[in-house]
């Protein structure tokens, strides 16, 4: 790439979490960088879009030189308003996060932030969600930051297979305790919820949302493996859900009879 | 199955919309019906769980003799709650929709009505996603009926494999129109967006969302195939998003130099 390249920065935490500041400290070393991210924290919304109301956006500046519009949107709605309205052009990658707490495994159907990645590469555009394993506000990034810019620059240099986006989360740890960055399947895991049900003043009863992590998965080419032992993982992720290995199983059921 | 089977009846429409109405009727002469679905429309909430704020259920009376909670989550909260608040048992299958709309190819990423499904099938619960291409309140869904009692004995009889729900769209035709029912791919398809700008009253600006839909696939084994001919198209999703054939590829690059 002879030009610096243009890269789009989002995430669900909302333009002011740490994540993201630290994520797009790192892009301004690759290239010339444009934030779309939400003006509030959007947590576990999935994949949601916006479409029984309204959406702003609002230019804004926080730090450094790069152009930043916080957007009252989802983080999907940002990929899609940035792409249409706000870049002039196609960005030649599109980052997302660092999200504040784990996007492992089955998280990933949950996350905001990786669905700010999918939505991105719904549209042809090479995308990663970098995801630290610590939910503090206040977290420590900076050890996120080479392994950040070495992905980056491999989706940079070597482009990504057609339909298929990152899903890269990164440990815990210090940086001398990692011990690389390893290619990984989505482990089978899953939360086990436990709702905390509580009476308010009035005397209604409500609940919160609540749950343990369980790992079923005892595979050592998994995301939970490699983060447990260390490494930052990351898991090539696909937008086509089909489960084409079924198709000829279903296909021997009574449907038209 | 001796026993009439346990159903869990869900969708993102809200409680009393005519589509789940529908598929509660279809779901009386089958088993034992509990529905559990969000209180207002939830379309387009993608996989959106509720952990920042409470949650409601409420016991309501709407028509039959079925026991209904409306709750003031998403389609994933509301099998969440339904599993480990209401049911007391594990249900024999879960069943959403009938959805006010297509849920076809790239549709199943955006889907409330597929993320109830895929909620229950993470929980190891077979489940059914079921949608109507008519995006009207009072949509005609009288020919849907036979077609979904089919399937839903289909999966009951032969149960389904793991890691697997299915996202069932229906034409919008006569039902002497549809051909039959077919097992598909999910489409190559997305939307190309376009924001519609506009100025409110205090001279501030916003953006509606819209945009067309393009299928880009021209298989004649797809969702889309199916429906534009006139068959009910059902497609095998699964949650694991692994693009596992790129694993091979990804370990090429440079990631631990």
């Amino acid at each position: 790439m002879s030009q610096r390249p243009l890269i789009l920065v989002t995430n669900d935490d909302g333009i002011t979490a740490p994540g993201i500041r630290t994520l797009i400290s790192v892009m301004n070393t690759i290239g010339d960088v444009v934030v779309v991210a939400p003006d509030s924290p959007q947590s576990a919304m999935g994949h949601a879009i916006t479409i029984n109301s309204t959406l702003h956006i609002e230019k804004v500046t926080i730090d450094g030189k790069q152009s930043e519009y916080s957007c009252s949107g989802t983080p999907a709605d940002c990929v899609k308003i940035a792409v249409n309205e706000i870049l002039g052009r196609r960005p030649d990658i599109c980052v997302s996060g660092i999200n504040h707490g784990s996007n492992s495994s089955i998280n990933v159907i949950y996350s905001g932030t990786m669905s700010a990645a999918l939505e991105a590469g719904i549209e042809g555009i090479p995308a990663i969600g970098f995801s630290l394993l610590d939910y503090n506000w206040n977290a420590n990034f900076e050890h996120c930051k080479s392994f950040i810019e070495t992905i980056t620059r491999q989706v940079l240099e070597n482009g990504l297979p057609e339909g298929v986006v990152l899903n890269v989360n990164l440990p815990n740890l210090e940086k001398e305790a990692i011990k690389g960055i390893k290619v990984c399947r989505q482990a089978k895991a899953n939360w086990k919820e436990e709702f905390d049900k509580r009476t308010n003043p009035m005397g209604r009863e409500y609940y919160w949302l609540t749950g343990k992590f369980v790992n079923m998965d005892k595979g050592e080419d998994t995301d939970e493996w490699a983060l447990e032992h260390g490494y930052v993982s990351v898991v090539p992720v696909h937008f086509d859900l089909t489960a084409h290995h079924t198709i000829q199983k279903l296909n021997t059921w009574n449907l038209n009879d």
